[in-house]
């Protein structure tokens, strides 16, 4: 039987770059993918593959973890287009993706539990970040494959990881709120557990410190990733004796809920309170009005995760790395020079 | 062991009774299934349901394939919102769901056959119905358990199905626009592969005809469930010698397209021409206009298919059955008095 090593042997490379090559690493240069490629073809070794699945038991299936129940998670656009990110490399490769249904930490924990014990997957990519997640923790202790969409709280290098600078995210926009002759900003981000939440605050944080506004905890809010989130976060805010004058929001499905109840409330945006968003999920370019927000480039997050994922189960020994996917800016019709 | 059967005996029921207890079927009385599980938990039959699965090799899950890859079909509202439906049962049930990724119809073929013949999954939910589709065929010769959401092509009572009744809401909402002053009326769907489609136009069809307006072939277009397909189709109506005064539009993803492509063309809706459209996926309240659409409850769509997909992998015999899922017409502002 045809193995890696013998590929390697002919071609001069290492074995793990040859993994790589198999996994289409896209660091590997095209010269060398072509040449390890046709020795594959040339000794026979596409066929082997799947003798060498059958003997490792791979199920060429991955696990996709989402933070809440699919019921829940679902509605906020950013799994949809994930998901499809994610699903152009399975096809691609064609894996099969096996998605968590549960609620709770406890729950999705023994969903993962289920699909590592049983063998129903290779790997396992997290839609998430969360501190002191056990799940999280069960992967490492396994050595079970897995990579993560978002920031690790700890163990940085450790562990393969697809983000966004969500810091430097944060501060950009924050800026531009402040060039545009803001002072009084409030934020609504996700729970305080998910570091996506926790990058986003830093870098709007950041920004008001360089700039010398003050700090003030009322204006920051702390709720679900959901329309319903929006609505309840925007309530707290027009009830302060002082409202602020524009508004960071981290995801755009709360954006949706802060202009409804702004809109019910008779306080127009951008005339009254300036929005920006995060993720530019389609949804925000169908609001009125449109919204400025952070593109994240949802799609290649998941691609990416996706990518990594598969090299990793293909080969253990790859190294750990951090893909940082870059983000812009679209400027749309929801901000106002103050 | 404790068997269905010795459940059955003891309380006096049948053992296909038994079963949709067990699979929670709504069309038992609460009474009944207090009794029925009275007895399993007197009779220990709990712990055995794992046993019975062990040896069955059954999986707990189940697949859900869609009409094209993850990549393409999850940009449409549609099937987020429909998995939520299934996730909210699985979860219930403590099952898990494996995704098709497949692009073209061999390959979603392959992928099913993958699950079948690699015992991967108890059972699989279509979440489309097209003419000639060789998946369905293939599950049926098989004697796998399946489920479909939408009419089956042929064999009607042999497959279960969970639909809505597309061809009276076709025709209610047509009459509605009809009712409102208007003759010249378009109509913009998918594929006329797929029964959706099919059941929707005869309903607007027959419309038309019950108001003695002459049918008009360039009015009717087919295209894709996508943003792009309203683009494209609105184009070709606004090329016409004598314009539409209203359009039937069979999907919300569609009609953000016609919508966007109309306003970038001078065409105000609804003062120039109507638009009523389907599904109401949560993106038809925030467009401008918001849109008039049939709420066909995707969400219960989705959950009403796992629902009886369980019941189907736990008991083969139990019979084959229609659910149709009520539809109501949400009236909002994309409609005009002609």
């Amino acid at each position: 039987m045809v193995t890696i090593k013998d590929v390697a042997k002919v071609t001069g490379v290492s074995p793990s770059t040859v993994s790589r090559v198999i996994a289409d690493n896209p660091r590997i240069s095209p010269a060398t993918k072509k040449k390890v490629r046709e020795a594959m073809e040339h000794l026979g070794y596409h066929t082997n593959i799947h003798a060498r699945n059958l003997v490792a038991k791979s199920t060429k299936a991955i696990g996709v973890i989402m933070p809440s129940s699919a019921d829940k998670a679902l509605q906020n656009p950013f799994f949809p287009e994930v998901l499809r990110g994610i699903g152009s490399v399975i096809h691609e490769r064609q894996y099969s993706l096996t998605l968590s249904s549960g609620e709770t930490e406890q729950e999705i924990l023994a969903e993962v539990q289920r699909m590592v014990y049983g063998s129903y997957v290779d790997g396992v990519i997290l839609l998430y970040s969360r501190v002191d997640d056990p799940v999280m923790s069960f992967l490492q202790e396994r050595d079970f494959p897995f990579v993560m969409v978002g920031k690790p709280f700890e163990k940085l290098q450790e562990i393969t990881h697809v983000d966004n600078d969500n810091f430097t995210a944060g501060k950009q926009i924050t800026n531009y709120l402040i060039a545009s002759g803001h002072e009084k900003i409030a934020f609504i981000g996700g729970s305080k557990d998910l570091f996506v939440t926790r990058d986003r605050e830093s870098g709007y944080q950041s920004a008001l410190t360089d700039a010398g506004l003050p700090n003030n905890d009322a204006y920051k809010i702390h709720t679900e990733f959901l329309k319903s989130g929006g609505r309840e976060a925007v309530e707290r805010l027009l009830s302060l004796p002082v409202r602020p004058t524009a508004i960071v929001v981290t995801d755009d499905l709360m954006s949706l809920g802060v202009l409804s109840t702004l809109e019910e409330s008779g306080v127009q945006v951008p005339r009254d309170i300036s929005l920006v968003s995060f993720n530019n999920a389609y949804l925000s370019e169908i609001t009125r009005p449109a919204l400025t927000t952070v593109d994240i480039h949802i799609h290649e997050l998941g691609a990416q995760s996706a990518r990594a994922l598969i090299e990793r189960t293909v080969d253990k020994t790859v190294p750990s790395r951090r893909i940082i996917v870059p983000y812009n800016i679209i400027y749309r019709n929801s901000v106002s020079e103050q």
